[in-house]
């Protein structure tokens, strides 16, 4: 299997894109494209003490800035690391495509170069939330922040069918994220797809709250991508508030001051983990479901480790033949 | 002062009630007006050891339960101690309204016995985040599921009003929840509200994420009270789960159960606290901005602690004069 990496995207440069390669090229069976600036790739491949045969590197002449606006990049930049590797997934050169760089350039980029499958109309950014039960995958994540029912019905049927394939969950369980389980709870728009995910072939449990959720009530959380985004941030932002006040706390008493500071040290990695995988792109990626190809979304922060596991994300999902599987559903109808 | 507290309210009935309210007059100037089945009553003020001066009965013949539905208790029961208590309100006999009685009831009881204030569409309820440097007010947090921008402006004003003359807070920093920073971000409906909230007399930093929130970047944050409950019980549902992981801990590293015990049971304190000041009544109650009186809205799990607590915010905002004050900007057409 091969995954083109844009060698380019993210805040460190090639550097940790590199570097992630090489780690995840440790797998059997997988091979990278290193799409980007042949030199700087090439600087920072020879820097490393390791080599890979399952590296190849590709040149393209430009980058895409994190600053810059997306619209603008896509016209003017039809040469970018981003744009270049997604043309090599368009023709079936390369198996799926993984980026760092400027999502919302990426987002559009993708969907220009693969294009939507037939009857979905929004791709939607999924993640995989932690729960006291293992993970749930949740989308919309802030592809789309307006969302109609049709679009949640959309992601509800693509969700499930990813939690089947790649996390393997037989029979998945569905739920649209509300202010409450009643039927009465929610917005006018989540009262309709309510009433439409009822009648499809989904193992769908109907409205959720956000700490049954946590709980791991259901496998499968649909929501928009506003309220997915508030979500995340609340999540990330809790667990940093928590954070500094044991913090705080340590020095606060001091006749336990070592008691505190060796628990410190023991719950700090679960904590951070935690924490570290409520960020869906640190976690490893994050995938744009609804497109015509296997596209994982990194955070513009990832370290080698993250382009590590986004390429090992990418490598199942192929591997789980994920893609088929949904046109296949979309084909016979399965799908709104 | 006088407060009339609905005696009949919540899931633990006129015991928590007639101890809060005891626990609560223990405050000098404060006394509380206890409305429902006189001989309920009565029986747990014999029961408990104190007496008070400062605590009258009124007698009110009917109780809304709370699993009957809000419109029918409406009509069918004109005796229920939260109208009664909020009929008393109206009519100047007491200055403030607390139950921790059926919400949905209460809520619309208050709508039609005191009124909106002219102007203002939809009451919210405001309730106190705590974040890492105090506290900030967040409204709405469950009144209103779907809102236009004016309602989000008038939650804006209220909000920043109740934060300057109840939480002693000069000028304070107003902020819209929204999934990231930048002018773009955001929903139609937030972007038409921070375009008018720009031009507003109001101390207004735009849009906020929640993670900023936390932090305690802003005294005032406003969101729909769909997204305000999302929020809540995302917040709540993390600080149970990392609850969880730290038992789990203890049970999986035998060697430093000790010191991991001893933290725990100083951190817990802490944790707990700061979950249960999220769960906005818990914490002792949350007004209900908007309405022509001062009512405050406990969770029907309060405890006498919260009942005491919220009897207390409750005398807070009558001293404090925010009514009086809101009536005024809205008549001097400060307010949207």
């Amino acid at each position: 299997m091969k995954i083109a990496l844009d060698a380019m995207g993210g805040d460190f440069g090639p550097r940790v894109n590199v570097e992630g390669a090489l780690w995840a090229t440790q797998q059997p069976g997988l091979s990278v494209v290193l799409v980007g600036d042949q030199k700087k790739i090439q600087k920072e491949l020879h820097k490393t003490r390791f080599s890979s045969r399952a590296i190849e590197v590709v040149h393209a002449s430009e980058t895409i800035e994190m600053h810059e606006r997306a619209t603008e990049s896509l016209r003017s930049k039809k040469e970018s690391s981003m744009r270049v590797a997604l043309e090599f997934l368009k023709n079936n050169d390369v198996d799926a495509v993984v980026s760092a760089g400027h999502t919302g350039a990426f987002m559009a980029s993708a969907l220009m170069v693969l294009k939507r499958l037939p009857t979905i109309e929004r791709p939607a950014i999924a993640g995989c939330i932690p729960t006291l039960k293992g993970s749930c995958v949740m989308l919309d994540l802030g592809a789309n922040v307006d969302c109609r029912a049709s679009h949640l019905v959309q992601f509800a049927t693509m969700g499930a069918l990813y939690s089947k394939s790649v996390e393997k969950k037989e029979n998945p369980l569905v739920g649209l994220l509300s202010n409450g389980a009643e039927d009465s709870k929610g917005t006018d728009v989540l009262r309709q797809a309510h009433q439409i995910l009822k009648d499809k072939n989904l193992n769908y449990i109907g409205f959720i709250e956000s700490k049954d959720m946590l709980k791991g009530k259901v496998d499968v959380v649909v929501c928009d991508g506003f309220i997915g985004n508030i979500f995340l941030k609340t999540a990330e932002g809790l667990v940093s508030a928590i954070f500094s006040m044991m913090r705080q706390e340590f020095q606060k008493r001091f006749f336990t001051k070592l008691a505190a500071g060796l628990f410190y040290f023991i719950f700090k990695d679960t904590l951070y983990s935690f924490g570290r995988r409520l960020d869906y792109a640190e976690y490893g990626s994050a995938p744009l479901l609804g497109l015509n190809g296997v596209v994982q979304v990194c955070h513009g922060r990832s370290s080698s480790r993250a382009i590590k596991n986004a390429l090992w994300t990418a490598q199942k999902s192929v591997e789980s033949h994920f893609l088929e599987k949904l046109k296949g559903e979309l084909e016979s109808g399965q799908v709104a």
